[in-house]
């Protein structure tokens, strides 16, 4: 099942069944109107946006809307508990390295996981409002669960049953901003403002046998200014699968329903075990500037590709084996806020 | 104005209107039916619930409910944000002192803040699950605002027109999980378990004369199994104050309606300057255990007070000049969790 979210005024806008190959869209019933609600009761009102989702996959549906990501909002507008992990450790060891600091072995076997700001995301094609270009803005290409109720102390094995939706998502970093408020000590804060998400959420199904072991098997495809930069898979290197990182966070409390636990930056090793991997000469490429501005001064003495700056664009998507969009893509430009203009 | 939320079963709850001196209450209006509504709506629907607050103190509303804490939930009990400053620096530094870390003097000029997990807090008088006893379980007795959407980039001064609400916190901390998570850089996340607030949110003109300069001048009262720990002045050694908090949250993004921002962890100075101010001996007390552990540290070569166990009790409250309580009070007992017997 896809699931969408219409902005309609509202702060958590109106839930959409959205048609397999997102062409199509029609409302939930009223007592799911939001996804959040949808989540708050989810063995209740799934088998009703199930059945819904198959009526409008054959066709059986009389006044569907056309499905059009830019009048969407993210699927959850706004959330209770965005938690992100880094399951792929190759990208934490590298972009340490850019910063001159060490990885301890430990972030092998114990997941990092930050909490994240979840009072307003922005929507899958919103401008990226940067007041300054100087913080060093950048994607990061991730992929995320949302869960329903998990109890406390859930082993990692048992968390993978209370995994409900997938998206994608843009966790947009102020690089130049980090350096300075993790020496605090109290991890990041305005160094991630707003992060955004593919305009559908699936449910695990929809991606069949690329769906297996809480990981998801399939090339994460992130562009610039529709210059591609990186197609690493999303099943590979990643350190921590989804049911090891929900039972991270819940190990000494209990997550409510429609929480998001990211992947962290999807990243893969080069291919001769090396930091260098362009894409197209043979390599993966990246899901964020910090590791391309690393390996550059891994390989050339100092970074060459710039941050984003006003007017650049995003592009996140993950294609099926088919070619066909699994959860539309994520695009959005970087601008200068009126309030800074 | 005081409001409240009552456990009807749903997840957020209801909103309740309580009267001045917690004896009363009231649902409010269908509109307002969670504080997260009213929060959403706040300067069309606020004025419906000061008249209905107006008319309960008056005795004009037949058919109100006897106001009971122990049915009622944390007043937001499940928010979309909980970012916690540390305002009171002593605090740090003291703590800081405990793990032989050194607190660097920007501490004293740029807030320190965490985004907290605000999927699910407990009430007021919830117990606090803790499935070991060695994770070192510790109170932080706290101020907290709430606010209304806040635009990026706001500064200090203005920033304080958007507090709505206030409310006391039990910042719930697991002590001896604090090093080695801190230690990984991504700040606090397992070692943050479910905060909990005071039954009852205020509005800041309740406070009277005791709410300037966006502070609190009051003393914030914490006791453990009945014997008092604290009796600290918030508005006293409190670095930077709520609008400065609100500020530091909203430099490179928005925040939505109903954010939760905590002072950190209310902390006087000794009377002497020096650490020690055991309450009772001319001094002023403490808000957490850490604190009195520290100054065991400093002052007897190790600490002799233990962390919360299971079956110790904790009482966080504020009264007014004249004696009353103003928020109600935080009354939890630390329990051994079902899952974990």
């Amino acid at each position: 099942m896809k699931l969408a979210t219409l902005r309609d005024g509202s702060r958590d806008g109106r839930l959409l069944v959205v048609s397999r190959d997102l062409g199509r869209a029609t409302p939930a019933p009223q007592a799911a109107r939001t996804l959040q609600r949808a989540l708050d009761d989810w063995a209740a009102l799934a088998p009703e946006l199930e059945s819904l989702y198959a009526e409008l996959n054959d066709g059986k549906i009389a006044g569907t809307l056309a499905f059009d990501p830019r009048e969407c909002a993210s699927p959850l507008p706004r959330a209770h508990q965005w938690a992100d992990g880094s399951a792929y450790v190759n990208h934490v060891q590298l972009v340490r390295r850019a910063r001159g600091a060490q990885m301890p072995d430990s972030f092998w076997t114990d997941p990092l996981m930050y909490q994240g700001g979840s009072d307003g995301f922005l929507g899958p094609t919103d401008p990226i409002p940067l007041a300054d270009e100087g913080w060093g803005c950048d994607l990061e290409a991730e992929l995320a669960v949302v869960t329903d109720d998990v109890p406390m102390g859930v082993d990692a094995h048992r968390a993978r049953d209370y995994i409900r939706l997938l998206m994608l998502v843009n966790d947009v970093s102020l690089r130049n901003l980090i350096s300075g408020e993790l020496a605090k000590g109290f991890g990041f804060f305005q160094s991630k403002p707003a992060s955004s998400f593919s305009p559908v959420a699936v449910t695990p199904d929809e991606l069949g046998d690329a769906w297996r072991d809480a990981k998801v098997h399939l090339p994460l495809r992130s562009a610039i200014n529709g210059r591609p930069l990186g197609v690493p898979q999303a099943g590979v290197d990643m350190t921590f699968d989804f049911g090891r990182l929900i039972a991270h966070a819940a190990r000494t409390r209990r997550l409510g329903a429609g929480s998001i636990i990211g992947s962290g930056t999807v990243s893969n090793r080069g291919p001769d075990g090396g930091p260098g991997k362009p894409i197209g000469d043979g390599g993966v490429g990246y899901s964020c500037l910090a590791e391309v501005r690393t390996v550059e001064t891994i390989l050339h003495g100092g970074p060459k590709t710039p941050f984003l700056r006003w007017g650049d664009t995003v592009r996140i998507e993950m294609l099926d084996a088919d070619g066909r969009s699994l959860f539309g893509a994520i695009e959005q430009t970087v601008v200068r806020p009126e309030s800074a203009a």
